[in-house]
C-alpha cells in the first residue's frame, strides 16, 4: 500500500472509531431514564392484579373468628390485647414497622356493683316496674365475662324521677312539634325517644336544650326490623330484649373530650370534667323494645301524629306521665355510669414509600368494639387485616409502593372516634403535609344487597375504575364486575348513569382527617337496599347479638361481599399509593360543587320575600364555583401534556392534586365548631351522621326558621354564602399553574 | 490473505467496534445528569456576585428621590400613581408578570372640613388655647397639598371634655402604678400620655379599660431627641411643631378591621362599625410638644416619680385637672376623623422559578406613607425597586432562580397592616402550601450606626454568610465586610461571639406571613446605636420631615448604607429562590429553642411558692426541646449524604426544611388572638412592637400578677406550657426521616 493510501485507511479507521463511540455515547444518553420509576406503571398495574388476587374470603372469614371471640370494649384488657396480636400478625406480614401509639382520654363506664336501670315507682316510692340488667347472652357465649350491659356512654350520673313525654325521634323538629302544634315542653320532665334517623348524641343535646330531666332511648321494631325476618339466633333482627349502647356526646370533632384541640398525652393539660367538651347534663338510658312497651303502655296525653307512630301494640301517647289509672306513677332513671380517663392503644403499621417516602396513604379502622364486634367494627378489621396480608405477599415479591402506606387500627372509636382524632391531632403537622388520601375501614357490611361508596368528589373516578376490576360477589354473577352489579342496583340519578356515590358524613374515624384535615376520604362497605329496606342502620347494630355467626349465617357466608369490600378498600390504598399520578379527579370536584351550590340555593328560595328584603344573592357562589370549573378542566389539560419523565414536574403536579382537598379547609372552623373545617363538607349541626355540602350556609339557614331576629340570621347565611365563596375560589387557585 | 486471517481481521474489528459503542455508551449514561440543576451552585453563586454588585447607591438614591416627591397616603389617588409607576417600571426591568391587586378595606381619614384640635376651655366653655391644625411645611415643600395633619387613624368622633390626667407612657404597668401606688383613676378622665416604649394602639387600649374618655399622645423631647442634634432642616432632631401619625387599632393580625380571616373583595361580608376589629371606642389624638408643654404646664395633682419625668420645662404633675389658679379650665378634645371603606392596591410582581415553580421566596415591603415617606417606607421601597433592576439584569443575560420570586409593594401598612394582610389572606392556602421564606422591606435606615436584623433562627447563618460577602459602607471601613463592621458594632452576648441578631416583633408587614401562616422571616435594615442613642424609633417618625432630603443629608449621604441593605434584602431573596438546597439552619433553631425555655422557666421562678403549690413545671418543655435537638441534628447529619443527584431526595428533604416554621403554627391561635398563631413568637399582649418568645405563657405569666383568681390563671399557664410542649414536639417530629 501506498503511504496516502494507509494514511486514507487510518483517516477512515479514526473516523468510524469516533463516529461509532459518538453513536454508542448519544443512545447511552438518552437510553438512561431521567428517573428510574418514570414509565413503572405497567408493572404497577400486575401487582395490582396479584394484590388483588391475594386476598381470599377464607382468610378474611379466620380474622373475624379470630377477633370476635371475646368482647373487647375500648380501655380494656382484652382490647389491648388484640392490638398486641394485630401488631405481632402486621409485623410477621411483613410491615417495615408497626407500633403501638396510646393516648389517656376521657372513657366512660357502667358502675359494676351499681347497674343502671329505669323504674315505674308507685306513689310510696316503691319500683313497680325495672327494666333489664343486661341483654340474654347468646347462644355459645354464656360463659363469657365483661359483656358491658346496654349503657348510654357518657351519661351524666344521677336518679332523675318525673312524668314521662315522648317525643319520637327527638330530632328538633320533633321538639318544635311538640312546642308549638302540641303546646307541650319537655322542661323538667324525662323524655323518651325512639332510636333512629339521627345521632343519639343530637337527640340528648336536643332534649337538654328543652329542659328535660333525663332521657331515655328505646329501639322500635319500626326502626329496628326488617320486614319478614326473625330476631336473631334465628335470623338478624333485633330481639326484644336487646338494645343499643352508644356514647351521648356531642364532640363535634374535638376528641378526648378533656383535650380538645391536642393530643391526650403524659404531659397534656386536661380540662375539668365540668369543662370537658359535649359531656351531657343529664341522665341518659338506651332500652330494648320489651322494656320500652311497659313505659309506653300507660302514658296518657295526647294521641300523636301517624309519624310518631312506631310498631308496637302501644298507642304512642305523647303524655306527659301516665293515663289515669296509673296517675300516681311516676318514671324513675337510675344512672351510676362512670367518666374515667383510660389509656388506649392504636396500632399503627407502615410500609415505607420506594420514591416518594413523605407522601401518606392512610387505611384506618377502628378495632374497639361494644361486645364482640362482629359486624361493627371487626367486619372491617378483618378485611383490613386481609389487605396487609396481601401487601406483606407483595412486599415479599420485590414490590415497594412509591408512596407510604399507614394502616391504622384504632381505639376508642365508639367513644368518640378518639383513638383517630388523637392520633390525628399528634400527627396534625405530618398529615397537613404529606397526607394524600384516607380510607375508612369501619364495618365491611350492613347489608346484603350491594356496595356502598361515600366519598370525596375526586375519588370518584378511581371507585369506578377500580371497581370495574374486581368481581361481583352476588351469586349468580360470574364475569359480572362489581361495578356492574353495583350500577345496576343503585344507579346515581337519571342525570348520571353510574353508581351512586354519597357524600361523607361523620359518625367514623374519616372524621378528623377530612373534616378537620381536608384529607382527600372514602369509605366503602356492603349494604341494604335503601329503597325497600326502611329500618335504621342493620337492627342488631350495638348489641350483644353482633356476632361472629350473625355475619356466618346471614350476611355473608360465603365471605365474599367482605372479600369484595376488601379489594375495594385494598385497591383505593394501593392505587393511591403506587399511581405516578396522583389518581384524583379534579374535574368530578367541580361537577359536585356546582350541584351542591345550586342545591343550597334552591333551599334558600324557600323564602323568596326574605331573600329579596335582606338582599340575599348566591351570585358569588356560581361565579366562584364556575371560576373552580374552569381552573379545573386547565389543570385537567396539563395533565395531559405533563412531562412524566422529569420527576419534579411530576411532584408539582401531584402537589396540586394532593393540596386541593385541603384548599376547602378554614382554620377558623364552621360556626361554633372549631374542629369541622371543611367548607363544603360537613355534617349539619342536628345531625352528625348526615353529610351536607356547604354546611355553614345550611345550618345558617336551618336557624332561619327559629330565630328571633331574623335580619341577624339573614345576616349570617349572606356571610356564609361569602365564606363559601371565597374557599371556592381559594381553591380554584390551588390548580391554577404556580407560577 | 487466508479465510481464516480474514476472519480474525473480521471478528476483531466487530469486537473493537462493539466495545467502542459500547464504551461511548457507557460514558453517555453516565455522563448524563440526573437532573440539569444537580451541580448548579457554582453557577448560582457567580450570579450571587452579579446580583449585589449591580445594586448601586445612585440608582438608590434616584429611586427614592422618585417615590417621595408627593404625599402618597394609603387610599389616595397619589398612592396609585406611584403603585402604575411601579407596575411599568418592574415589568420593563423584565419581570416575568406584574399585577395590582386591589382590596376594599376601612381606612381612617380626617374630616377635611372640621379639623382636629384639643382645646383648653374656661369655665364660660370658651377656648382659650387650641393646639395647632397641622404642622409647619418643610421648606421646599410649601405648594404641596395633600398634606395630611397629625391624626390618630381610626379613633372614634367625639368631643369628650374634662379634666386631664398625665399617665407616663400609658403602659399597663403606668396605669398599675397610676391606680395603686398613686390612688387615682383615669374613669371619666381625659388622659395624655407620651409616645414611645410600646406600640400606640396598646396605649389607646389601656386608657379604655381604665375608663378613659379621651386620650392625647405626645412626643416628648426624651424620647424624641437625639442629643447634640438640631431639629429638621438643620438635623434629623424633631421640631417642636411636629407630631407622629400612627393607626391606634388593636387588630392583632386581623387585616381589615371589617373582613377578620378573609380577603376584602368585592363579594366579602363586612362586619358593621360597631362590631369592627380593635376599633378604638373613645377619641384619640397626637400633638407635639410645642403643643404638649400648654396642656401640662397647669397640670395639678401630684408630683411624679422621676421616671415618669420628660425633658419638657414642666413639673409632669399627674392631675387630675389644672392648679388652683386653672381649675375652672378643662380640655376638650374635637375629632371628627371619619371611617371610610376605600380601594388599596398591592404590586405584585413575579420571576417564575425554572425547576420549582411551586416554591415561593418573598419579597415585600409597604408603599404607603403618612406623608411623603422618606424614611418610611421609601428607604425600603427604593431597595425593593433595585433589588427587582438588579434581578431583572441577571435574568436578561439567562439566568433563572430555582424557585419563583415574588416582590410586593405593599398598601395601607399605616393603616394596620393591610394590603399585607389581605393579600396573605387571599393566597393563604398557596403560601401555606408553598412559601419557603418572607423577607420584609419597611424603611431601610432609622440610624446611621451598623446594620439590625431581626429574623427567625433559622435564617441566622444565612444571615451570617450573606454579610460576610458584602461590603461595609461605613467611611474608613474599605476591605472590611459588613459582617465585620456589624461584629464589632453589636456582639450578640458574652456566651455568643457573633453579631447580634433579635426576635421578629410586630408592626410591619412580615407579620401574616409569619406570625398567622408560619413562614420563615426576617427584616434588615440600618440602625442607630441603641447603647447609646435612647430615643424611641428615630425622632421625625411618622411627621412631614420624613423627606428625601433627611436621608440624603443626614441619614445616608452617599446611600451606601441603603446599598448595603439592599444587598442583604437582596442577598437573602437569592439564596433563597437559587441553592439547590434550602440555606434553613435547624440547629440554630433548637439552640434558639432552648434559650427561650430557659428564659421563660425563669421568669416563672419569680414565684416559687406558687410554683410549687400549683405543681407548675417546665420540665415537659424542656424534654421536648431537647428531643427537637436531637432531630435537628440528625437532620442536619442527613444533610451532609443526600445524594443531591436526585431530585426527590432533594424535594423531600428541602419540604421539611421548609415546613419546619409551619410547625410552629397552632391554628387555634394564642388566646383571645386567633390570627396570632406562632407558638413561639408573637408580640406580647402589651405590646405589639415586641416579639415574645413562648408568648401564650409570657402572656399568662403577665397576667398572674393582676389576677383575681391566682389558682385560675396558674392553670392557664400550665396550658400554655402543654400547648408549646405539644407544639416543640411536633416540629421535631417534622424534622425525622419521613417514613
Amino acid at each position: 500500500m501506498r503511504r496516502e493510501s494507509r494514511l486514507i485507511v487510518w483517516i477512515w479507521w479514526i473516523v468510524v472509531v469516533t463516529a461509532l463511540f459518538l453513536l454508542g455515547f448519544v443512545i447511552g444518553w438518552f437510553a438512561k431514564p431521567t428517573h428510574p420509576n418514570a414509565a413503572n406503571n405497567g408493572a404497577s398495574s400486575k401487582y395490582l392484579r396479584e394484590f388483588l388476587d391475594e386476598m381470599k374470603p377464607e382468610h378474611i372469614r379466620e380474622h373475624l373468628r379470630k377477633f370476635t371471640q371475646l368482647p373487647h370494649l375500648a380501655g380494656t384488657e382484652q382490647n389491648l390485647r388484640y392490638a398486641e396480636q394485630i401488631k405481632k400478625e402486621w409485623l410477621e406480614f411483613g410491615l417495615d414497622s408497626v407500633e403501638m401509639v396510646p393516648y389517656d382520654v376521657l372513657l366512660s363506664y357502667p358502675n359494676k356493683s351499681k347497674p343502671n336501670y329505669i323504674s315505674i315507682v308507685d306513689h310510696l316510692g316503691k319500683e313497680v316496674f325495672n327494666t333489664s340488667l343486661a341483654e340474654p347472652v347468646p347462644e355459645g357465649y354464656e360463659g363469657v365475662s365483661d359483656i358491658v350491659p346496654p349503657y348510654s356512654a357518657f351519661s351524666a350520673k344521677g336518679q332523675p324521677e318525673g312524668e314521662l313525654l315522648y317525643v319520637n325521634y327527638g330530632r328538633t323538629e320533633d321538639f318544635f312539634q311538640l312546642e308549638r302544634e302540641m303546646g307541650l315542653s319537655a322542661a323538667g320532665k324525662i323524655v323518651i325517644v325512639r332510636y333512629g334517623k339521627i345521632f343519639r348524641g343530637n337527640k340528648v343535646k336536643n332534649a337538654i336544650l328543652a329542659g328535660a330531666k333525663g332521657i331515655i332511648m328505646f329501639s322500635d321494631p319500626a326502626d329496628y326490623w326488617a320486614v319478614g325476618v326473625q330476631p336473631y339466633p334465628d335470623g338478624w333482627n333485633l330481639p326484644g330484649g336487646g338494645a343499643q349502647r352508644g356514647n351521648v356526646l356531642n364532640l363535634n370533632g374535638a376528641g378526648d373530650p378533656l383535650t380538645p384541640g391536642y393530643p391526650a398525652k403524659e404531659y397534656t393539660y386536661r380540662l375539668s370534667l365540668r369543662d370537658g367538651v359535649g359531656l351531657p347534663k343529664i341522665p341518659v338510658h338506651p332500652i330494648g323494645f320489651h322494656d320500652a312497651i311497659h313505659l309506653l303502655k300507660n302514658m296518657g296525653g295526647q294521641i300523636p301524629p301517624n309519624n310518631w307512630k312506631g310498631a308496637l301494640n302501644v298507642s304512642y301517647r305523647i303524655g306527659p306521665g301516665f293515663t289515669d289509672d296509673f296517675k300516681n306513677q311516676t318514671v324513675r332513671m337510675n344512672v351510676y355510669t362512670n367518666n374515667q380517663v383510660t389509656r388506649i392503644y392504636n396500632v399503627i403499621g407502615k410500609i415505607r414509600g420506594a420514591l416518594e417516602p413523605d407522601r401518606y396513604v392512610i387505611l384506618g379502622g377502628h378495632r374497639d368494639a361494644w361486645v364482640f364486634g362482629g359486624i361493627d367494627p371487626m367486619s372491617g378489621a378483618a378485611v383490613v387485616h386481609e389487605t396487609v396480608r396481601s401487601a406483606g405477599r407483595l412486599l415479599s415479591k420485590g414490590w415497594r409502593p412509591r408512596r407510604t402506606i399507614i394502616f391504622a387500627s384504632w381505639d376508642a372509636e365508639e367513644f368518640g372516634l378518639q383513638g383517630s382524632t388523637e392520633w390525628a391531632e399528634d400527627n396534625a403537622k405530618l398529615l397537613q403535609e404529606r397526607a394524600v388520601a384516607y380510607i375508612n375501614a369501619d364495618s365491611a357490611i350492613e347489608g346484603m344487597y350491594t356496595l356502598r361508596v361515600d366519598c370525596t368528589p375526586s375519588l370518584h373516578t378511581l371507585v369506578y375504575d377500580l371497581t370495574k376490576q374486581i368481581d361481583s360477589p352476588e351469586e349468580g354473577e360470574d364475569g359480572v364486575s362489581l361495578y356492574e352489579s353495583w350500577h345496576k342496583r343503585d344507579n346515581w340519578t337519571n342525570d348520571r348513569d353510574a353508581p351512586k356515590i354519597s357524600k361523607l358524613g361523620s359518625g367514623s374515624d374519616f372524621e378528623a382527617y377530612f373534616i378537620r384535615l381536608g384529607i382527600a376520604a372514602g369509605r366503602a362497605r356492603y349494604t341494604k337496599n335503601k329503597k325497600t329496606e326502611r329500618y335504621s342502620s342493620y337492627p342488631v347494630y350495638h348489641s350483644v347479638y353482633e356476632t361472629f355467626e350473625i355475619v356466618e349465617k346471614f350476611y355473608d357466608p360465603s365471605f365474599k361481599r367482605l372479600q369484595a369490600v376488601a379489594q375495594v378498600r385494598g385497591g383505593l390504598i394501593f392505587l393511591l399509593a403506587d399511581s405516578q399520578l396522583l389518581p384524583l379527579d379534579v374535574n368530578e370536584y367541580a361537577d359536585s360543587l356546582r350541584k351542591y351550590a345550586q342545591s343550597i340555593a334552591q333551599l334558600a328560595q324557600r323564602h323568596p320575600e326574605e331573600m329579596e328584603l335582606y338582599k340575599v344573592t348566591f351570585d358569588s357562589l356560581f361565579s366562584a364555583v364556575e371560576n373552580f370549573t374552569v381552573a379545573a378542566s386547565g389543570l385537567h389539560e396539563r395533565l395531559q401534556t405533563l412531562n412524566r419523565a422529569d420527576p419534579l414536574q411530576v411532584r408539582v403536579m401531584n402537589d396540586q392534586l394532593m393540596y386541593l382537598e385541603r384548599a376547602f379547609i378554614d382554620p377558623l372552623g364552621l360556626p361554633g365548631r372549631p374542629f369541622y373545617r371543611h367548607v363544603i363538607f360537613a355534617p349539619s349541626s342536628h345531625n352528625k351522621y348526615a353529610g351536607e355540602s356547604f354546611p355553614g350556609i345550611y345550618d345558617a339557614l336551618f336557624d332561619i326558621e327559629n330565630s328571633a331576629d331574623p335580619q341577624k340570621s339573614w345576616e349570617e347565611v349572606k356571610r356564609q354564602i361569602s365564606i363559601a365563596t371565597f374557599t371556592v375560589h381559594a381553591a380554584a387557585m390551588t390548580l391554577t399553574p404556580p407560577a
